[in-house]
């Protein structure tokens, strides 16, 4: 039994995500996840405004974020400052179990693989706004806020797999394998 | 007068980029930007499928980068493949004053911030693939392209206000800001 099914929500949860597995996204309702659940669609409703807010609602990553960013003393450097934040994401994300079987119904349907862009421009807009507000100038706040994502995406995928490792150490090994891919482009002469 | 102006559709281009300025993208309709032309709404057609696809269409990036990929030699390594790729870039781009004033109105609507995104997100997959099918393995296509399109954005934005340098010359000049705010997050003793 999957680690998120303690209660309704959970189960609302693991109720949709099984049925939009065994029978596709759109052909899935909030009745048929209500059924599941064993629970109302009335109950449904308490959580979410619609099916597609099982996927999306809940992480409060953005919040998270800007009070983690918040959290890192004065003069850390950019990717030292996203790193530090960053080690902390985990407790805010949704068990491992969901967010696989997530990455496998979004990837399935290009209006939710829009929805998940959107979600992701926005939380780097908030990132980028953070850096701004600490008194980077907007490259540094830009290109920092590329490469953190790109390197808490990497992390996380590793996550998803790996439930030995801390993450702050699955954050500096994407960060040092992310920084050998690119400064493969980089001439040693040209290296600032 | 901007230089993409001499033909019907460059006319029509300019007409509708000044509209979109003056009146709002929403508050634009093809009748409106086909007499700005002195054009027919059926030449607007011949052109463009609607308005939006003034601002996407045309400049046929994706399979540039295929073509330009393509042409790297052999046992290069995946970020020096991406940059070489890229110098040709400006190729294919619309000219600067378009690209300047279709940034404006596309920052200013929500709905044409998601087409960008979708569009931007397309390229990558497009470029990752490129990449998997020279024999990199999927972490680095991956960690290569997110580190690519950041250093082609960078280079971009310069480029669109700095009609001297080459554009080779900006790409390395980007990657090498980016290579440093990186190397700022990963200790010396952990580089690889």
């Amino acid at each position: 039994m999957a680690r998120w099914e303690g209660n309704a929500r959970g189960r609302l949860e693991r109720a949709a995500l099984t049925l939009f597995g065994e029978q596709g996204y759109d052909g899935t309702t909030v009745a048929q996840i209500a059924q599941r659940a064993n629970l109302t669609e009335r109950s449904f409703y308490r959580w979410f405004s619609d099916k597609r807010e099982v996927l999306f609602a809940g992480d409060d990553l953005e919040a998270h974020f800007l009070a983690a960013i918040e959290a890192v003393p004065a003069g850390t450097g950019a990717m030292p400052t996203l790193l530090a934040a960053f080690a902390s994401v985990p407790e805010v994300l949704r068990p491992r179990d969901f967010l696989r079987e997530r990455a496998v119904v979004i990837a399935a349907n290009p209006p939710l693989r829009e929805r998940e862009l959107i979600k992701m421009a926005s939380m780097s807009a908030t990132i980028v706004g953070a850096l701004l507000s600490r008194g980077f100038d907007e490259q540094t706040a830009r290109l920092a806020t590329e490469v953190g994502s790109a390197v808490l995406g990497l992390a996380t995928r590793r996550w998803m797999d790996d439930e030995q490792t801390a993450f702050a150490d699955l954050l500096s090994a994407s960060a040092s394998d992310l920084l050998a891919v690119a400064a493969d482009g980089v001439p040693a002469g040209k290296r600032s």
